[in-house]
């Protein structure tokens, strides 16, 4: 008789937020420390060896990415969830403690909810900060671009891509994804001295394709392209002449939308 | 005959960033190391070694606290600056990579201008993260409090103690002022999402003074003392009963102002 058939586990939809710097990406790897394997052996040390957490998340970031509201789900032991959840949450992140990834929502959901197939939209935020000079304050937070960048010359390029298209050309090598035809909702730069924050929002993304696009975007900014060249690269469909890829560290995964809720509602929440 | 008399001087007034997490705070310590020390490293490297270069700057932050504007002068060779203004900043900014310091503004001014003595108005900010849970990207930038703040109640208690008083509650034991009597112009506190920002100018400010006020303000937005008590306390002018001191970490210089300009003004100027 299988033993494991008979424990009782709870769905948990978490909120998780982690510093990109610490990590080499969400998925689990052999040979380099991963967001996933973090959390797999803090929910192991809570729950005891018999434990195998898996771990599903809304999105796969990149090493050096970070996340303000990543949503991801596991399956944990639902009798020692009920007794407490405020403790088993304190019990995960104390286990978390300076691996650079922490819990700060979590909500019971149904054994059919997944984090990543169930949602329908991705939100991201770019930072780049803008100085001839650079940063002692924000190098690790924010691409550093020297050359001055025009906001507007950025959104009307930016503009160009909106809706649904064919991305191949901001797309990486790599990319494994069937299908290079995504739903660029959400494309806008905001100013605010000098610190550049790009929102970017889609059903899902390609491989590379935010930091692609911000890339791109920058290139217009700084004058090197105009902003019409924007819909002509789209249109190229050949990801061989997008700008450079912008790095990892300015990149931060921000919400991730479900059809009953969002990351970002469910920060704060304890069960 | 002595040469040094013989070599013309320009005095520069320069406004410079740095992070406190790389230094012991502003001032020169014969066992730690400083902002001014490596100011003062930088500027023998472009000169030479006859070079002994003095800075003053408009305040002098504690170990840990960091600066987006402080602003400080020194006298350079007149010979070297006027060749090419840029170039010099250019040098001055590849000698202090790496150290948590950087220059970015530099403004010609005459013998007599002074960082200190001239200085009539000191900002600072003060960053508070307010959550439950810790921060994984925030942590070294902010004051972690994890009780639930009132903005409302803070702001409140700032009020009362706005305008020329005797600030003796809120200086630390260490303070060399001759007179505690000081011109508070600003205490403001602003809330975005988890993070709260306190606006804080004055004249000028006794030792600890900024964190002294704000670990008092923190007291009232978590509901141990009623914002009417800070009035009280500033009365009381005893510096063993004010709140905790707010640790320096999320401390920020923000910008001094002279007659003719403030740092933040001259951000981005080279000459």
């Amino acid at each position: 008789m299988d033993k494991a058939v008979k424990i009782a586990r709870q769905r948990l939809a978490m909120v998780i937020e982690f510093n990109g710097g610490c990590f080499h990406g969400w998925q689990r790897q052999d040979n380099a420390f991963t967001v996933q394997e973090a959390m797999e052996i803090a929910l192991a040390k809570i729950e005891g060896l018999d434990c195998k957490p898996e771990f599903a998340a809304a999105g796969r970031t990149d090493s050096g990415v970070h996340a303000t509201h990543m949503l991801i789900h596991a399956d944990v032991l639902k009798a020692m969830w009920i007794k407490s959840p405020q403790v088993y949450v304190k019990g995960l992140n104390f286990h978390l403690r300076d691996t650079g990834v922490l819990v700060h929502g979590v909500k019971a959901v149904g054994d059919d909810f997944h984090a990543r197939f169930d949602c329908y939209e991705r939100r991201y935020q770019y930072k780049i900060f803008n100085r001839s000079v650079s940063s002692t304050l924000y190098g690790n937070q924010a691409w550093w671009v020297f050359q001055s960048m025009d906001v507007d010359k950025m959104n009307k390029a930016a503009s160009m891509v909106l809706g649904e298209h064919d991305f191949t050309t901001f797309r990486a090598s790599g990319c494994q994804s069937q299908s290079s035809n995504r739903n660029l909702k959400v494309l806008e730069v905001k100013k605010d001295e000098h610190m550049f924050t790009v929102d970017v929002a889609a059903d899902a993304f390609l491989y590379h394709m935010v930091r692609n696009l911000v890339g791109t975007l920058v290139a217009v900014g700084i004058g090197r392209w105009e902003p019409e060249f924007m819909y002509e690269l789209l249109m190229a469909k050949n990801r061989s002449i997008a700008a450079q890829t912008a790095p990892a560290h300015g990149l931060y995964f921000t919400d991730a939308l479900y059809p009953d809720f969002s990351a970002q509602e469910i920060s704060g929440l304890m069960g």
